[in-house]
């Protein structure tokens, strides 16, 4: 029986948020690299992990406030291709936040070497698609 | 029997190339909406299909020149959540355009309503993953 | 301007229907052939356009009767290693149909020769996920 | 610092391997659960750990002997939809091998309730795709 459970991550001081995650087969295309929109997953698994590790529960905010989260704006560089059975982790920092938007900067390493950086507006929406605050408890967890 | 082939597009003089597709389940996340990740899909389609009109075959230059195209960095703006079985089309221009990459204009609308905007630049790799020119072939086929 | 719509099909005959699709960059793997999940969406693309051009709009049925489709069961034979840039067409006819379930065969062909073929058992949920009787408006666009 | 390797497993005596892995918004559909083909990502993700475990490197093998792994043939029960953040687990077992063929039981569990089963058969191809030996490295780590 494994005893780890996946995709774990601790807070780090001034570094930020880490989550560490495997390339699959799922992630590679016929260049034999991981195929460029498979980062954008990579980042939001490393965005919905660090809101879990300040005990921020996405589905208990949907299901309670109508809100869910929705990335507004991604400027994105591709340094160096990531490969198949690569052992990659994502680095999440905030950058700046307002009651209406969280911007986060966030990078896959390999090795400490960066494959890949973005720097990633999130917006609030309601059901319906239309903005809304970023609830308290977000805003606090994130220390503001 | 179906005659028509799918994702055809035409380039159309100042607009650019359009590729129209079809929002299905794969596309969409919890929210209801098109899952972010997968406008970079899209994007890619259309790019792909604004080679293919223009004679160029990816899988013809990967194979005689050792040469792909990689997607080097985009900005991206998240504007309007396309839904299921919504009809987009993928708008593509050329922006600019050196030996060395090529900027692209393109935009996800549905009813000429931009869902998605973004700058995407592109350069040419070796198979090894190292730079390399933008064929000949490619640069004379955006008109440089 | 394109005129065509992507992914159009028809229902044929005794063959039952047909829908195009395009293989690109997102649906291939480091071994250069398409990934062997996404036969999974190509068929699903079909099943939607089937269920279209018979008139069912899923997203209504959902909204109306609180009711969606559901995958129970797939048995599926991985013939032929389909590739970048090959034209596809998903097969798609009714096998057996009752109250409850419906079994559909469905073959991913290229140039009439089958890459992928697959007999699917579709139920009917709830929001909730409890099982549902398929919705009359469906058993008789399938002519049950 | 996160000190886990993300999806780390181990072989378990007669249960098999078993790999965790977490729900992301990636996997889930407009319908709330996990949409139906990434569950063929997860039991790759469990078979790709299995190797790793038993020491089997398949991108040497690839390298090396010419030759990857490829479904044959799925058969799969989709019993209960899995959810956002759930916790999962892949367990999979070796039923049955030949010189030829390798057919695995896989499960994917969520607190030791079955949610997905399959059957699974594996053949070895050549970089053409034409059909090769399983090689012996992966017949032994698999303990025929």
């Amino acid at each position: 029986m494994s005893t780890t459970e996946p995709g774990s991550g601790k807070k780090t001081g001034g570094v930020g948020h880490r989550h560490d995650l495997r390339v699959y087969y799922e992630d590679t295309d016929l260049a034999g690299i991981v195929y460029y929109a498979n980062y954008l997953k990579f980042i939001e698994r490393g965005r919905t992990e660090l809101l879990r590790s300040l005990g921020v529960d996405q589905m208990r905010i949907k299901a309670e406030a109508g809100v869910v989260f929705a990335v507004r704006r991604v400027e994105a560089d591709f340094l160096m291709p990531a490969r198949m059975d690569d052992l990659l982790s994502v680095e999440t920092r905030v950058q700046a936040m307002t009651g209406a938007r969280i911007v986060l900067d966030q990078r896959v390493v390999r090795d400490d070497v960066a494959m890949f950086v973005a720097e990633v507006t999130l917006v609030a929406l309601t059901a319906e698609g239309r903005p809304a605050r970023i609830p308290a408890e977000v805003r606090q967890a994130f220390g503001a």
